[in-house]
Order: C-alpha cells, then sequence, then structure tokens
C-alpha cells in the first residue's frame, strides 16, 4: 500500500511536500507561540484541485489536516494537532481577476493583504481591511480569521469585504458561496463561512470588494494625561457623528516602549495616553472635522494636537502604533497579544481593572487598542522559558477575559478563537449554543451527513 | 381535548385570535397577489414569549405556521399554505432601547422601518435600509427578506445593519444570535438569519445600526434619449470612483405611465429613460461631484440635468421613482413587480432583450432600477382575471429569469424567493447546494436534530 506521504508527494510534487523534522519547525505554531505542536507533513499545493486531491487522501487516511496562509495569526488558528497535515497555501497567490468597473478582485488565498491593495492602486482602489500584520498576512488567512485593523472603526471587518467564496470541503468536494453581485439568493452562507477558522472548509478563491481610495487623509497624535480622557474623547467623537477611520490609543506603558524602540516616534513620555485619530474623505471636508475632533479632545482634557503636515508626519504616527507589538519584543522574549471587546462607555473602568490584574499577577502588561470599536489589545510581556511566568500570564488572561464578559463583552474582537480561546468560549455560549454551531458545521461535512 | 384555536385564543386573548372568514381575507397573500390561499387562523401576539407559545402550540399539533410582519412583500413570503396559522407580529412594534452613542437601536419585529428613522432623528441619527414600501413594512419583514432599497448602492441591504437577533425556533425555543458589538466569536449565523425568510425562525426583536444623516444631499435628474446611454453614464460614474447614494433608470414607458398619473413630476414624455442619481455627504465636497456627474452624464449623451434647488423639488424627482409602482396601477389592475440582477456592464443588452420577451408576449411591461447594483424591476401590467393573460404574464417572467441568470446574474436582487421564485431557484442552485441549504436549516430546527 501507498504511504500517505507518497500520496501526498505525488499530488503536490516532492519539493512541495515537507517531511524533515528541520523543514517542519516553522510549522510548529503560528502567531500563538504557546503549546507549539510539530506536524507530520507540510504540503503547498498550487491549485484548487490540488488541494481537493490532498484533503481527499487525507480524508480517506482518516488524517486530520490544518489549512494554514502565512501563520501571523494571533489565537492559534494554524496550529497543527498531533499528527496532523499542514495545508500551507502560500503558494496559491495569484491575483485572477481585478474589474474596477464592478469594484471586485478574485483572488487565490495566498495573496499578501497589502500586496491586492498595491496592485489595484492604479485603478484608484484599494482592499480596505487592514490588518496590523497586513505586509505579511494573506487573504486566505484573513478570511478564515474574519480579519480587523485599525480602519475597522469606518470600513468594517473582512467580512463586510467579501462577496464569494470557492472551498474545499471536509471530503475534497469543492463549493461555491455567494455571488461577486453581492445578490446570491438562499442562506447567506458566506458571511458564516467568513471567520469559520477553517472548521468548515479551506478558502481556495476568493472574491472581494475593492475600495475608491479616500481623496484626502487627516493624522491626528493628541497627547492626553491619562487614558481615561482618551476614552471620554472616543466618546464624545463618536457622539458628534463623526464617522472616523480609525481611533486608536496607546498607554503610558506601550508609549514607554515604543519610544525605547527602533519605532519611536517623539512621544512624550511623560504622556499617559495617546489617541491617534484619522478622517479620511473629500479634502475641503477634512478642516472642519479636523477642527471639531481637536476640540472635543481639548473638551476632554487633551494636553496637545499634533495634526500631521505631509506623508512623512503621517507615516511617523503610525509607526509607533503599528511599532508597538514589535518594541514590546525587547521588554521579554514572549508577547501574548489579548484581544477582547467591550461596550466603549465600560473602556476606562475596563483598562484600570486589566491593568489591575496585570499588576496583581506581577506582570508586564501594557495596552494598545482600537477604542473606536471597543476593541482591546492586553499585551502580556513575558518569557515561556520561566514556567512560573507562564502560569501566571495563563491565570492573568483568564481573569481579564472574565472581566471583560462581566462587562458585557466578548471574548475576541478580532484575532480569533482558534487554541487560543478554545476554553473561553463557554463564558460567552451555553451548551444549546455550541451544539446549534455544530450542527452548522455538520451542514458542510458532507461525510457525516450523507453516510 | 381543546382545540387548537382554544389554545391559541389563551395565549394572545380572544381578540388577537382572528378565525372568521371575513377577517381572514386580507392575509391569503401579501404584495404577491398571486395564487391566494386563505389561513387558517391569525394570531397576533404582543410579546416573544407569546410567539414561543403559539409556535410550541402549532408545532405540537403538527400545524404549519407562517411569519407575517406588514404583508408588503413581493415575493410571498408571507403567502400561507392550506390550514396553516398566520403569527402576525404587527403589534410588537415597540423601539426598546436607543444608544446614540454606540450607534444601536434594539427594535421588536413591528416596528414600521420609517418609523425607526423619525424616532431617531433628534440624535442626528438614522436605519439606511430604505425598501420603497419603507412607511408601511416592518423591520421584523426586512430582515427576514433582507430588503434592499434605492440606497442599497452606498448603504448596502439589510444585512449590513443587523448586529444581533432573537429568533423563536421551530420548537417553540427562543435562540439570541449575534451580539451589539458586531464582534460576537463563533460562525457568523446572524448573517445566515437574515434574508432566511421565515425558514430558520421567527425574528421577535433586532439589534440594528444606526447610521449618521449626511450632512448634505444632492439630487439630480438627468434626461436620455434612451436606455442604453443612461446605463452607460451609470457606468462612467461607477468607473470614476465615485459612491452615490443612489443611481435609479425610468424607462420610456414607466415614463409616460408615471406622467399620466398623480406621481407626474415634469417628466419630458419624450424622453427615452430618466437617471436619478443622489449624492450625499459633506456639503463643500458634494459641488464636485455634482459637476463630475453632469459631465459623465452629458458624455454618455444626456439631452439635459436637472440639479434639484430645495428640498421640495428633491421630492418631486423621488415622488417620479417612488410612485412608478403606484401609477402602473392605472394601466391594469394587476401588477408583477419582478426582480432580478445582472452584471452592470450588460444592463442595455439584458433590458433590451427583457423588452423584446414583453412584447412577444403582447404584454405591457415597463423597467424601473437600481442601476448602479445592476438590480432590474421589468413590471408587467396585466389582469388576473384573464387566464390568458395570466398564463402569458407566468411564461415570460420565466423567460426573462432564464435570460438573466444565462448573462450570468441571479434570481432575485432583494425581494427574497417566496413562493414566487421557489420554482425558479434551481436555475442557479444544483442539487448539492440545495440540499446543503436543507442541512443548514436542519441545523436550527431542535426537532429533527434532537428527536
Amino acid at each position: 500500500m501507498t504511504s500517505l506521504f507518497e500520496r501526498l508527494r505525488a499530488i503536490v510534487g516532492a519539493e512541495a511536500c515537507l517531511t524533515r523534522s528541520d523543514e517542519l519547525f516553522v510549522y510548529e505554531c503560528d502567531g500563538l507561540t504557546l503549546d507549539p505542536v510539530r506536524p507530520s507533513a507540510v504540503v503547498l499545493p498550487r491549485s484548487t484541485e490540488e488541494v481537493a486531491r490532498v484533503v481527499r487522501v487525507c480524508s480517506e487516511a482518516g488524517r486530520s489536516f490544518v489549512p494554514r496562509g502565512a501563520g501571523t495569526g494571533l489565537s492559534g488558528g494554524a496550529h497543527p494537532v498531533e499528527g496532523s497535515i499542514v495545508i500551507e497555501c502560500s503558494r496559491m497567490n495569484r491575483i485572477l481577476e481585478v474589474c474596477p468597473e464592478d469594484r471586485i478582485a478574485v483572488v487565490q488565498p495566498g495573496v499578501v493583504n497589502a500586496e491586492l491593495s498595491r496592485a489595484v492602486r492604479t485603478h484608484g482602489l484599494f482592499y480596505a481591511p487592514d490588518p496590523s500584520s497586513q505586509q505579511a498576512c494573506t487573504i486566505g488567512g484573513n478570511v478564515a480569521e474574519n480579519s480587523g485593523g485599525p480602519h475597522t472603526l469606518k470600513y468594517g471587518t473582512t467580512t463586510n469585504h467579501v462577496l464569494a467564496l470557492e472551498m474545499v470541503l471536509a471530503d475534497g468536494s469543492v463549493m461555491r458561496l455567494g455571488d461577486a453581485s453581492g445578490f446570491a439568493p438562499g442562506y447567506d452562507l458566506v458571511g458564516a463561512a467568513v471567520g469559520s477558522e477553517g472548521t468548515i472548509g479551506i478558502v481556495t478563491e476568493a472574491t472581494v470588494r475593492l475600495t475608491p481610495i479616500p481623496e484626502s487623509v487627516e493624522t491626528l497624535l493628541v497627547i492626553f494625561p491619562d487614558v481615561v480622557s482618551a476614552c471620554t474623547a472616543v466618546g464624545g467623537i463618536i457622539r458628534s457623528g463623526l464617522v472616523p477611520a480609525a481611533l486608536e490609543i496607546l498607554d503610558r506603558r506601550t508609549i514607554a516602549a515604543v519610544e525605547a524602540s527602533v519605532y519611536a516616534a517623539g512621544l512624550p513620555r511623560e504622556a499617559g495616553a495617546v489617541l491617534i485619530a484619522e478622517l479620511d474623505g473629500p479634502a475641503c471636508a477634512l478642516r472642519a472635522q479636523v477642527d471639531r475632533v481637536t476640540a472635543l479632545a481639548r473638551e476632554a482634557g487633551a494636553s496637545e494636537v499634533r495634526v500631521a503636515h505631509d506623508e512623512a508626519e503621517r507615516a511617523q504616527f503610525w509607526k509607533a502604533r503599528k511599532g508597538a507589538f514589535g518594541a514590546m519584543g525587547r521588554l521579554a522574549p514572549d508577547l501574548y497579544v489579548h484581544d477582547a471587546v467591550v461596550p466603549r462607555a465600560r473602556l476606562p473602568e475596563i483598562l484600570a481593572r486589566v491593568c489591575e490584574i496585570g499588576d496583581r499577577y506581577g506582570l508586564m502588561l501594557s495596552n494598545v487598542f482600537h477604542a473606536g470599536d471597543g476593541n482591546l489589545h492586553p499585551n502580556i510581556s513575558f518569557d515561556r522559558r520561566d514556567p512560573s511566568q507562564l502560569e501566571r500570564v495563563m491565570a492573568a488572561g483568564a481573569e481579564i477575559l472574565e472581566t471583560c464578559v462581566a462587562a458585557g463583552g466578548v471574548v475576541t474582537g478580532e484575532h480569533g478563537v482558534g487554541t487560543e480561546k478554545r476554553d473561553f468560549i463557554g463564558l460567552v455560549f451555553g451548551e444549546a449554543d455550541l451544539a446549534a454551531m455544530l450542527r452548522v458545521r455538520d451542514a458542510f461535512d458532507p461525510r457525516k451527513t450523507f453516510e
């Protein structure tokens, strides 16, 4: 009998089927570095047909398999389980079609997020979802995790930009969902598939919406004495009817880490919090909006409002925000980027409690978050080689999630459930809810329902 | 043994349980007047609890039931079947909560669409989905049908504005889907429930997104010699990167019908087509956009561009559009409003074929459509008392749908499948697709899965 590996090699070619221990090492985990597990093999298919055949072979052999994009996910969505086959889609990286008239693009799952925006720029269009990892992460992974980003506030998450999908199901059959027109009849299963984290199928093609590039952008960096006043400003801006493209807050500890790193952006180290507010739209309208945001920020207690004068200054503001995670790399070998959502109005109170939890466990905890969405990212810097630290990190994380849920929040904003939150999903769903979800999952698994 | 009617009366009260033939008459059909069927009874519950108890009683008695909102649907989504119980939700018409800070409202299903926008206007907010029937139709029905409207082009359909739902399932159990934050973990089943046309459950509460009222609106009425040049203008406007709030076209026959009616708006009767283009956003930016649309329209062959000078003139332009269906009431006792979507670029060609089909069957067919979305509404005026006419109406309708699907389109844009398109769903879905959808439906039916 032909071995599983031989069958996989026959499908993707020997050079696209990794089985040596040194080759498998990087596939032990994704952006969540806890609990690495080495897979049995990694295959790198080049087409839907190859993905389907790989899945069929694994399915027949009773071998579990895990789809993987760029491996930038933060919740362990691409973590292998013992003995599994990783199906890595990075070689399926072609933009198959761009239709400026219909403002859509058809892409393979391995297309890098930022690459798509670059490719359609000449048409005056961009792909709106912008995870912080957008220079590396791929559309297939974004679809699986329903990725968001700093501009989610105005543009929504991945699900708002996916019109149709081609997916390979658990038995290797190929399913198409949705329609490029956005008007597919029947149940809207594209929505259910986006964010399903690989539990329904493997994305092999996506038809996505492209968005006209706004005529103009204004970026403000606002200094506050503390995080409470920064949150008050965010509440005031939303209440005023403005729709900013982004409202991001960095707390005191994050500012210190950023300024001590290569991402230093000239933030005042004595600041209690920094708010980055971005406005986009017609140039003539932005001046009044900038004035409005400035006034609301001052009213909330801002000590300084800087408006970027040019693209270079704007990039510098964002460097502080986007470099925050990198900056924390200096503090400790490991970083646990948490992800939870709370009602916007309760942000100040929850942030205080999150910091208190970090302190109580003796951990280095800082916050950088999508304030406009109420989407928190408490970041814990630690060293996983120290078992006592690891234990405290996990205990503090659990307490943070419980605190957010008790405040009317949910356990993940944009990172997904993955292996990370598997044990916490019970905080928001009862047994009946989970049973209903499993029935939906089974509806997509022809092996279970048809046998 | 207590009779079914007695049990229903015990739940909702005698005055909210209609069983007399004269009372049941208006519930024989909805906005689709073909194939009326009288139900056994109509109940008008006032709470989720009452809906759940009614469903439980019907379910135990093996009696089918049909939820109904205002009955304005055009695809027969609220049509009773023989012997069924209609569950009419119009008495559940309270706005339970408005939170301007989070831009959300929690409403019961019987709240009238336009009523919600009126109620939140003082906060500078509105509820964006605007079906033409918005003065009468209810949010519950909008959710069931995923209703769109003229402003779908910019604001999306109902599904883009629903964050969470409470539904009563087929066994009378109550399920909650989604989260007011828009960040619910797990499968996005709100999306699957919106537009599921009552096949999954009965909406008893909806948490919806509210949108800031745009600062300013400009409305243009553009006259074209023919429908092809009007469609060319629409293509040019979309390609230019503009995002109009609405792009609506009325064809020659619709113009004639409107001008002969009380909805007369001073449209030139010799015009081949009229385009209504609406732009909204910051006041200072709209002047340039109006100029751009004007230039693109002239380039495509427009003979005249009128820009509304005030709210009164704007209302007059829209009167022509929104009164089009009413105007056709003068032409014949019945009106069949068709609904299909084609790729925008193929609009001119498909419209010519649709008109040819109408002519060939000797029918009075006119077109008024959401051109920006490629969403056609071929309208056939007829008299259903004449069996030959009815037969031709149905045959022409089938041919129109087949033509749209052959052009890469789909069988419904915003009206839903209902009883109307039940037999045409096979044009876009294969048996495997339909089987998959039934499995999803079963996932929501605890009676099937748990027994």
